[in-house]
């Protein structure tokens, strides 16, 4: 018993946290892991050439032994997408909601990792074992169907994740989430509840998914005569089927435009998530079949990204999409913060073709807001509070939320990843880390890109590069060829022909200086080529290029 | 009389219109040309280390002998700051009210240009005859006092330029908008209004900068016990001027720190906009003999801006301030769209160091919103409408609005940089367009870097550079050194050693291949290096880093 009683469940976040996505939990207690979610990140802007950014489990490697599984809340990217790359170091078995195991199962089919990969589908309601955990999976409402909340069952007490979570007492598909449920759970007694922050900043409730497809309806109804394009996230399965139903209502049918959004709307009809009525869907080729009252185009690219469909479309390089006066463009969708400038460029565009642009209030959040989570906080009422999702600042603000509930400031922990916070009933303390950190994934290569690279790359990107390139002979260490400057991204090289001379010459005198004074040891030599070449570069133009000197060696 | 009847006023777009900020219209009649504003624009995304973007003033250069002045709205950078690169090519008088006049004035006694610039003060109110052109100031609103809109006075009919306004009707400092003047020039017959867009998308009134003071206030009342961080723009001297006098209410020695602040503040006190009382302001060193709770630092770093003082602050990087925790950081301000991240980034770093931070509400916008536009509309009644100031969408926002206030369609014009829109009271038409552009300032070079350079940066900071380097004996074409192989910004070479052994060997193979076919032609062998050694890298790491083959020759 005594044992027992002293065994603290430990909360570690191995992704997330800082960088927004990425979202990976593991809890331990005493022989048993169990993970949540293996998000990966999108990258930041200084963060050049990067495509995404994956979890360092280099602590669950070494505590390969004690995983039990992986547990997913919802089939969003950054709760699923560094799957591929995680199983490949960390082969576990794979627990989550039929549509969430769809959209994990695509991504593993494309990888090859489908066979050796153990997967079990859990409906919410049901619970499974691992090792010394109890996981059981409650329903909960979210932009994506089939999202669930956690709670975790350990001798030390009860964890209640929410995961990404919205409270929709009307959604469009299943049931609304279990409120019940958390009810129960919090009249057990609860130890930590670990809740959605992402809108914590923002007062009032997130309306239901449904009213959006009222604006919809209305947008279809005042838009008669023209063609309808609309951009929403594809993973937004409910969004999709009001966007169809509206479409069916109003005779019009309706083209798929944008890889994403074809897969999406694939595994979700094939799941049964998505209901199309027969002789709606036809193929972007068809289109041209029919008048344009009579289409509606469903499309990627509602967050400006520079390759998708509707970024595509506005630019005018779509291979079969031509934006003509008269066409209406929704964007079903908010700008998620630092794609403003995108999104409004293709606004700009679209609006120069002769478009008429919707974007204002047809989207709703898939995030509570602050009476949502204060409602979750009341049924759940949680001994410690552990605000996870979104930035430092939502977390904050929750935990303002949580101090107000009344929770003691001293109950209540905004977390780092890699922190370990060992907890029971009698306490709960931040009492080690552990290695974790972001590892960067840039085409084949997985964590070959470090600081150095990002550092010149970006050093490359401000002020491009200067090469200083000369052949020496062995011994007499005399120039045989060269100098010769070569730049890229410095400046335009014919309007500045005499600075690329004066610069051959800077370093032509560096090196005959390094010659009459002995010096032979290249390093030196290519550090006088980089000092005089960098100051002179500074002095006529301001600018600081990678000075980069290349020697080379003839007999 | 028949020759006057068929002369037409131009209206030329130099700057703006596409590229936000960058304002510069030139007004043409007969042999008189009138310039209003000359503002810089700051680079988008993917103007890879460029400082500024100024307009590219062809066209007047071309007519500078019909060039009788420049005229200015206000000081704001987007209005005035591409002055001192203009002026060298075009040296013309210039006009603007007072502030404003300061403001340029600084600016030409940085760039020593003070000395052969004629100046002219301006109060609203008074014309100026330029020309066949009469130039009347007319008393607005602004985010910075002194702003003025222009009615423009042709033989071909009246302009009302409002430049960049809002209508105050409670300012903190001098009048409300002349609204009388506005209406009574719209009874004499308006040609044509360029109405402010930027805020044409948002419905209702624009607040006045007084409800900002009341909310500062309550922030100082409700953090008496707190050091005070209030952040904001150096140009807005109002908010300042309300930020001091809250100070000096609540006890409070105010700090001013940021280059661009100190600046500001010492040019309005010194031109009497700006009324700070006798030992309210202390220097930065002083601090530290204040208890917090005295104390009132305005600083920098609204935006996020990475150099500004409050991100130094947020960064722990600060020479002088540290923050801690208790402090309260106000940001009297809103993100401008595309700063959301960096701003949020901030926020989230001063709550880390436990600040509490306030960035909702502490601010109103400096523009006009649909019912302040559709109130000058209908005080000017213009006969054709041409919006101005903001991206394209605003543009369009502001074109539905006059369309709803019953100008024809065909009366309205969104231009392009460039277009000549010729007018007279019969018609309007854009008849021709000039040579127009943005000109990329870096470091010390205008116009040098063009888009070969930002291509070239772009290719260097997604993925960045590998040289394949080696020098051929002349003549027989032997490879006499290398080939080497440097990389920067590609792959951490550490780790990727056996590649980079790799690719010298496909540079070798692909020399040798030349050889043994007569290849002797540099370029070709260039090319055969960059297309092995491009596909060989794709192939391996699915990256293209620009590859740069250099040929060295010895005799």
């Amino acid at each position: 018993m005594k044992k027992e009683q002293t065994m603290k469940l430990k909360i570690i976040p191995i992704g997330g946290l800082g960088l927004i996505g990425m979202n990976m939990t593991a809890f331990e207690y005493n022989e048993s892991i169990v993970i949540v979610d293996c998000g990966l990140a999108f990258p930041e802007n200084d963060m050049l050439g990067i495509d995404m950014v994956i979890p360092d489990v280099t602590y669950l490697k070494e505590n390969i032994s004690k995983v039990k599984g992986m547990v997913f809340t919802h089939g969003h990217e950054d709760h699923i997408g560094a799957l591929p790359y995680i199983l490949k170091e960390l082969n576990v078995p794979l627990y989550a909601t039929k549509l969430t195991m769809g959209l994990i199962e695509r991504k593993l089919t494309e990888h090859n990792l489908m066979r050796g990969t153990k997967r079990k589908v859990v409906k919410p309601g049901q619970s499974i074992n691992l090792g010394e955990f109890r996981i059981e999976f409650i329903k909960t409402n979210h932009s994506i169907q089939d999202a669930v909340a956690l709670a975790i069952y350990s001798p030390a007490g009860i964890v209640v994740h929410t995961g990404d979570f919205k409270v929709d007492y009307t959604p469009v598909f299943g049931d609304a989430i279990d409120l019940q449920r958390f009810a129960e759970i919090g009249k057990k007694g609860v130890l930590a509840l670990m809740c959605d922050s992402t809108n914590a900043e923002r007062p009032g409730f997130t309306a239901s998914e449904r009213t959006v497809g009222r604006t919809i309806d209305n947008l279809f109804a005042e838009n008669r005569e023209h063609r309808i394009i609309i951009a929403t996230f594809a993973s937004n399965v409910d969004r999709v089927q009001q966007i169809i139903n509206t479409a069916y209502k109003y005779g019009r049918k309706v083209v798929v435009e944008g890889r994403s959004m074809v897969n999406v709307i694939s595994t979700a009809s094939e799941l049964g998530y998505l209901n199309i009525p027969d002789n709606t869907l036809i193929d972007l080729d068809q289109m041209k079949n029919y008048p344009d009252d009579q289409m509606v185009l469903i499309t990627t690219g509602s967050q400006g990204e520079s390759m998708a469909a509707l970024s595509r479309m506005a630019a005018n390089v779509h291979k079969k999409v031509v934006i003509k006066p008269g066409d209406t463009v929704i964007f079903s969708s908010n700008p998620i913060p630092g794609n403003e400038k995108a999104v409004s460029k293709v606004i700009n565009e679209l609006s120069m073709k002769g478009a008429n642009v919707i974007f204002q209030d047809v989207h709703v959040s898939g995030h509570a807001c602050q009476e949502e989570i204060k409602l979750i906080y009341t049924l759940v009422h949680p001994k410690y509070a552990l605000p996870v999702h979104g930035e430092y600042r939502h977390m904050k603000a929750q935990a303002t939320l949580a101090e107000n509930l009344g929770i003691p400031k001293d109950h209540i922990f905004i977390m780092k990843t890699g922190d370990v916070l060992e907890m029971d009933q009698d306490s709960a303390k931040v009492t080690g880390h552990v290695q974790t950190g972001a590892i960067l994934v840039d085409g084949l290569g997985v964590g070959d890109v470090g600081n150095i690279v990002l550092r010149d790359r970006q050093h490359l990107a401000e002020d491009g590069i200067v090469i200083a390139v000369l052949t020496l002979e062995k011994y007499s260490n005399q120039i045989l060829a060269g100098p010769d400057i070569v730049s890229r991204g410095f400046v335009y090289v014919r309007e500045a022909e005499d600075l690329m001379e004066e610069a051959r010459e800077i370093v032509e005198d560096a090196m005959q200086n390094c010659l009459s004074h002995r010096v032979t040891d290249w390093s030196k030599m290519k550090n006088a080529i980089r000092d005089s070449l960098g100051e002179f570069l500074w002095k006529r133009t301001k600018r600081r290029p990678m000075i980069l000197p290349i020697i080379m060696e003839v007999e």
